[in-house]
């Protein structure tokens, strides 16, 4: 099974791909979708939907997993961050993925043990269970968690689409 | 110029199509996108990308603009209508349309004359304005409101995308 995990972010989209047979990892490739912070809004959002589309045709992957947005106090940035996960939720879907939902806690308490791990904690991690790979940037190191925790989630199970 | 306007939502998402020449409108079409309240949100996401897709390839318009999202206090609310905007914003900028954005007041003030208009007044004065035309819904009065708002701003000058 092959899993693309997502960490959504309208100036830096991480992702992650993975290979999971039964509890053996294997790190496939890791990066990030970037936009100009000065562009418009549908250009960013038109940009993103293409890097991440060549992604997901450029690696196949068998499932998606997409990080739970935090909604925080900050309105404009809860709404930005929406816009950018709508297209990292949008583009598997659009290849036929299924797409798991996990919360950030979740991610790290499966990749960490605990769930208020730090970023260099669970880039550690991520490096721990995945020998050998060279991370692109925080963004692709919490994509690769994302899809770790969904590879021990979901195990040799069906898949659950949690919305 | 053949324009349309987005009235963005996750459960309702409006659309209208109108011709402006000069100061003279004509109606073409509006109409509902909607997604079922149950389903996962990435299959929501990718209904209404398609449904919108159809829209504007059937009635090829020249421009497009989407209602600027409320951020308002309830996060969750302003998460999920994020989420559909950025398909609203993403569709139009995939067929290589530019996409004006336009605040509910600016909305209000240009089609009705005040900004705080309620939604039967938006109603009316779409009817006035377009006359003969069947409005599907209030949400798709609203958007057929946007696209007049985005033909009066505009006017014969060149669009400017606001971002």
């Amino acid at each position: 099974m092959r899993v693309l995990g997502i960490d959504p972010g309208l100036r830096t989209l991480g992702w992650g791909v993975i290979e999971a047979e039964g509890s053996r990892l294997r790190h496939v490739a890791n990066g990030l979708c970037q936009t100009a912070s000065g562009g418009d809004l549908a250009t960013r959002l038109l940009s993103l939907y293409r890097q991440l589309s060549e992604v997901v045709e450029r690696h196949a992957p068998d499932v998606a997993a997409v990080e739970q947005t935090f909604v925080n106090k900050d309105a404009v940035a809860t709404l930005k961050l929406g816009q950018a996960r709508a297209i990292a939720l949008l583009v598997p879907a659009q290849f036929g993925l299924e797409v798991g939902e996990y919360a950030p806690n979740q991610v790290k308490k499966t990749v960490v043990g605990v769930g208020h791990a730090d970023k260099r904690q669970v880039e550690h991690m991520v490096l721990m269970q995945l020998p050998g790979c060279k991370i692109a940037g925080s963004d692709a190191a919490d994509a690769l968690a994302i899809a770790i925790c969904h590879a021990h989630q979901s195990g040799g199970r069906r898949l659950k689409v949690v919305a």
